[in-house]
């Protein structure tokens, strides 16, 4: 009989985002769910966890189906800890994070509390894996991808996800899906366009907006193929180390 | 005539960290610097920025020296984007951060306010450096550190930090400090403990605290080159592709 696996679900954008909701019931079909996501969207928190201050978190019922839900006042990497080392009486054999209201491709891997979640539960030794939609819309289309869920999920489970990655999981805006593409994260950034204004108390404040810039044209990236129409899968790393950098700053000579 | 570098100097302890001001008092002998800064601790804020939220930020005064100051409500990685973007008139030749009390070695790298301003300014094609001592305590000893750090800065700009790295330096405790070590990062993790409470209306709350497991016993890892008394500098991505794990990826048959 083949074991049914547990699955840990969480998000960034909170509890009750529609594409959370979709995800615990695609896992619904796939295995027994634990959610444990952040009782407020937590959105451009990167692998924040809280450290100086305290957490809570309790037991509720969001909605219909077999899973086990809490909500936690903390950020996605803080929920994957709370689920693996107080709320779950075994560890996860898989933890799938989103499916987020935007993207996370390219470098926008760093900023996303979506992908800090799952990099949480690989660092722990969870396979994992991040889901994203290329749009931010609260109502956006997340049904269309429940096939393209289940295959890559039920695949990654079969073929195992190597212990040292966690894979970032990003769907086009296109209607039509035209596959799945497994890429590299296009090297690309912001500019960052700072709108300055005045608050009733006349104290200058500032609102953070940007523009992407890639100029990484290479058609082995996540860009590239999500542009296209494709879904990409970046394999994604949690050791920072440039290995192949290592033996030229050996060269450097310290005075 | 050598051109003065300018230098932006960051941290996550907060504008008032003796580690910052350190840091500070050794950027003005190398170069102009410019302090941009948080208005309060951000320890464990990883790659956080602040997106649905304002940001304020004012020129302050906090010790002599030449420095500019900036104090900002945001996190580490907010404030490099205002440094470049909005308050600096032209783009940093160094973005410096730290001397962070408490280390970043290791996994710590991904929780790292620290860290995450370096590498901020690593995508927006600054040369960075992180600097944290293995010390906790807020009156920790800076002042040894200041002829290695004034070394390894001044050795980072003659022979530039290649592009898509920045550098991760992390002090021993020790006294005595042997020499300076290229490495990797150690691959270890923490297991958390949660500290449950009752809060005085008697709801339940939980303080994360954790232990430090590493299993890495590699003599090219910056946890053995900290343990033995050495600086451990690792050459940090901000790439997370796995490209080795891109073929065997690509050998999945998704159904």
């Amino acid at each position: 009989m083949k074991k049914t696996p547990l699955i840990l679900v969480t998000n960034d954008d909170g509890i009750n985002a529609p594409g959370l909701r979709m995800l615990i019931k695609i896992m619904n079909e796939i295995g027994d769910v634990v959610v444990v996501a952040p009782d407020s969207p937590q959105s451009g928190m990167g692998h924040a966890i809280t450290i100086n201050s305290t957490l809570y978190c309790r037991e509720i019922k969001n909605s219909n189906g077999p899973q086990k839900e809490f909500q936690c006042s903390g950020t996605p990497a803080d929920c994957v800890k709370l689920a693996v080392n107080e709320l779950m009486n075994k560890k996860p054999d898989l933890c799938v994070s989103g499916i987020n209201h935007g993207s996370n491709s390219s470098i926008n891997v760093i900023y996303s509390g979506t992908m800090s979640a799952a990099i949480e539960a690989g660092i722990e030794g969870i396979p994992a894996i991040g889901f994203s939609l290329l749009n931010y819309k609260w109502n956006a289309n997340f049904k269309n991808l429940k096939p393209f869920i289940k295959n890559i999920t039920s695949t990654a489970l079969k073929n195992k996800i190597p212990s040292n990655i966690v894979l970032n999981v990003n769907f086009p805006k296109h209607k039509k899906i035209k596959g799945i593409k497994i890429c590299r994260q296009a090297i690309a950034y912001w500019i960052e366009k700072f709108d300055k204004r005045k608050n009733p108390m006349g104290r200058d404040y500032y609102w953070l907006s940007g523009e992407f810039i890639n100029e990484d044209k290479g058609k082995d990236t996540d860009e590239w193929a999500l542009n296209k129409g494709y879904i990409s899968v970046v394999p994604t790393l949690f050791d920072f180390t440039s290995h192949k950098h290592i033996s030229e700053l050996k060269e450097w000579k310290f005075k």
